[in-house]
Parts: C-alpha cells; structure tokens; sequence
C-alpha cells in the first residue's frame, strides 16, 4: 500500500511515496522548471509504484473549488508558463486514483498539524512569514477549504502608530504581506532582514502586524495554536514581542492558551510540507 | 416527533416547538429577566412536550468549548445575574435530550442559510450590525466552533483617512464593532442612527468598514455569500456602498460571486434565530 505525496512550491518540488505505516521510502527534489517538464518528473517518479491515493499542495493562487471551471488550475501567478495551467487534469492523466487538491500552505499546516507543532491539538493555524505571507487553518481534522482557499496574508492591518509604509503589495495597501513579508522589512530598512540587528527596532513594529494577524485569526477562527513558520519566523527574537504585542492588542477579549504555547514556532522546517501530504494522501 | 429551540437574546427570549415536518406548533417570547424566572419560563413551556433534541443560541459570550470548565456558561457579560451562570447545566436539569449549545447570532446564521438568504448556498457568514456587531460562518452544512465562537465584531480596522474616531470598545481601539455598530456611529454623528439622512456622508464611512470586515471574511473564510442583518442593515442605502467600497478595497484579489449575491441584506429579520435553532435541533 503507497501513499503518493506532493509539494509543489514555486522554486522547487518535493516527491514522495510512502508505505502503510507512514514511513518514506522514495523521496526526490526538484527545481519548478516549466510545466512540461515537471510533469514528465513527476511522472518518471510515480511510475514505479502502485499508489492508493495521491495528496498535492500547490503554490498559488490554485482553483480548489470544484464548481468552478478553473478547478485544479495553477491561476495568476508570476511564475513563467505556469498561469493558467491545468496541473491537477495533467496528473489525472497517468494518476488514476484519488487525487487531495490543496494549497502548498495547506499541506505544510498538515504537517504541523500532525507531526510537528501542534501534536495533540485539535486545531490549528499556520503561517508562513517569508517573501510573502500565507496560511492555512485545519479545522475538524482536515484543511479549512471553501469557495476558496484562505487568504491570510492579504488581510489588512491597522496601521502602528507613526509607520506610513503603506506596504508593496500591488494590489491593495496596508494588507499584512505588503506590511510585514520580508521584502516590506528590507523596503523599510534598506538591508536584508537577515543584516538586522537583533535588537533593531523594525522588530517591534514586524511583531506589532503579526499580532494583530493573530489577533485576528484567534477571534475568527479561534484555533487551539497559531504557528510560525518561514524564513522571517526564524527570527527568534520575534516570539516574546509577538506574545507581548499579542496581549496587549487583544486585551483579554477572549480566552487563549498561555502565549508561550499559543503562538509558537514551527517545528518541521522544510519537511512540513511533504510530510503533510502523505499523511493527507493516507489520512487518519 | 418534537424539536425545541431556545433564542437566549440579552432583551428578549423565544421558545419554540416544531412537529417532524418542520412546523412550529407552539412559540412564546418573554423578556429577559433574571436567569431563575427564565429558567422557570422555559420549563413550563416545554414540560408539554417530549423532545427529540433540543437547540439553544445563547448571547455571550458563552463557553462552548466542551474541554473547558466553563462549557455551557454565559461568561462575562453586561446583563444582570447572568454572569457565569451555568445555563446550559440548568436546562440539563430538566431536558433529558441531547442539547445543541451555541450562541445567538449562530443560530440566525444557520436560519439564514437554511430558509433565508443563503438558501441554496453551500456556506456562509451572517452578520448582525445594531448596538454591538456578532457573526456566524456556515461551513460544512453546520456552524463554525472552534476553541472558542468567532467574535467577528472585535477584529481590528484600519481607519477611513481622516476618520479620527478610535472607537468606543471598552476593550480595544479600532476595532469593527467600536468603529462600526451604532453608538460608535451615533457618538460620530450626535444623533439616532435612524435620525440620519439616508445621503449623510457618515453612511459612506459605514459602509467602508463592513466592507472592510467583508473583505477579511471573504479571504480568510471565503463563504459563498455574507449576509448583513440588524438595526443598522435595514438602511437599505448601505448596500451600494459597501459592494462599491467592498470592490475597492479588495480589488479582484480574490474571485466572489457577483456582489449584488454575494454582499446582501438578510430575508428572516426577527425569525433568523427560532428558524435556525429549530432547524439545528432538527438536524438534515
């Protein structure tokens, strides 16, 4: 018995198989190069195994609503010849089994779910901080998917006091990525968040908007941990001024567990999002 | 065949009875006074009847996470002797059927979505804006709850430029309720919310912030229609406003359906509550 797994990222894609007990037996990694030629990768992989049920997370925006035409497409992306393509309708023409069709995001909130951060959670919310902002929410065992996918990174965000950034983002101002994914840092600082001090002041105001974020993913999805990934997350010195922002936002509006254990790091780095998917594509 | 359903405002109280068929077949409504008189309402009203289940939507906030000691409770809450009172521990006492506990504007949601606005729909969010702002998601056929019930109310705003007004909510500044529901707009404005001119530029500054709370529904919940209902939603001249705000500030990030369905006023008005706490005791 196989269980299939996908990581599509942007940059790179991860393959991998498993066996019923959940253990890895074949694993490769490649750059996304066209779709033409991932696809045959993807092909050469799998065809070595008899699968039972394939999980793929995609960068996005992806269409993941099945009444929709654009079901299974890869949609507007900045990534050359992959807009519009039908990535899920090319693998179910040599994949003939149960295909899960989620975000990238999504599969590397499984992993989190399930074998990192939040074991023994009955709910979650992870997002990942990096070149630009994305989450994923798992809700009743299994990742929150509706209309659409969640958006989380495109949220706006009240200002903090004195910052008149109004953020990058091309499509709307002072939304979360456009405020605090690490190119408005660096647009801000005119260094690469990785040259900052420690103890840069631009760390406050970084914590001030993922607070709020999570803020506004407690009041609305009321999770049971919200969880930190991504390259900027691995700022440590993050933690104890998102918990402290966090507090002092919220104000005890509503109950959460205690902040040291609400709003944590990720704990499975890059393996999120393959381990993820195979326990996706092997479910309970 | 017997189902009960209890709507637990902070004003009023309504008690009804539906047969198999769906038909209310007896309905009382009472003011809400201490929680001992209506407790010993609500039993004399259903002592006649041999329920299957029963629905209970309280207003909170309310406990509703089964883990936690205060499950079943009224919690903080302005309203003479109900705070921490064990509600539904008291209805237990005397109604030997399975209880569904959830809150108030939870109940009106699932009623929209079942015979209301959203009929037809797969999900969607409900959201009440008179003296203070509340809302509820349908997903998955059933209302969203998590650790804890949404508080779609107590997200924070970025403000209107040159909106100066912080807010009146006791707990935080800017955030949708303080900014949003009808004292805030009423200590803008000094005057009665239904005083105001149906032109007054005040409504242009509502609908930026419905639209506004909308847009974070729509990326982080991503329903199939939001439906505005309360006091302050019956000023019909909002809806333009807030689709065309809401067109704006979104700025086709994301696909919705068409705004005139996708942005709309709910169809219920007072009955949302009993329709959906019947139906949810009712079950498919």
């Amino acid at each position: 018995m196989y269980y299939g797994g996908i990581e599509a990222g942007g940059t790179k894609f991860v393959c991998a198989v498993s066996d019923e007990n959940q253990k890895i037996i074949a694993r490769i990694k490649f750059p996304t190069n066209s779709p033409q030629e991932t696809i045959k990768n993807i092909k050469q992989f799998f065809e070595k195994y008899q699968l039972e049920k394939l999980a793929v997370g995609a960068f996005g925006p992806i269409g993941i609503n099945k009444k929709n035409p654009d079901y299974g497409y890869v949609k507007e992306t900045p990534k050359a010849g992959w807009q519009h393509f039908n990535f899920l309708g090319e693998l179910k023409k040599f994949i003939h089994v149960p295909i899960v069709w989620t975000t990238d995001v999504n599969i590397a909130s499984y992993g989190e779910y399930r074998k990192g951060a939040a074991i023994n959670k009955s709910s979650a919310v992870y997002l990942t901080v990096g070149t630009g902002i994305g989450g994923g929410l798992i809700y009743k065992d299994d990742v929150y998917q509706n209309w659409n996918h969640p958006e989380m990174g495109h949220i706006k965000v009240a200002p903090m006091k004195g910052d008149n950034f109004t953020g990058d983002c091309p499509y709307h101002k002072n939304c979360l990525e456009g405020m605090a994914a690490g190119p408005a840092l660096e647009a801000r600082a005119c260094k690469k968040a990785f040259d900052l001090n420690k103890d840069d002041p631009i760390w406050r105001l970084e914590a001030f908007y993922l607070a709020q974020a999570a803020m506004t993913y407690t009041l609305l999805y009321a999770p049971e941990i919200v969880i930190f990934g991504g390259g900027v997350s691995n700022q440590q010195q993050l933690f104890p001024l998102i918990r402290k922002s966090f507090a002092k936002q919220l104000n005890q509006y509503v109950n959460t567990p205690p902040l040291d254990e609400y709003l944590v790091h990720a704990q499975l780095g890059d393996d999120a999002g393959i381990t993820g998917a195979l326990l996706l594509a092997h479910g309970k």
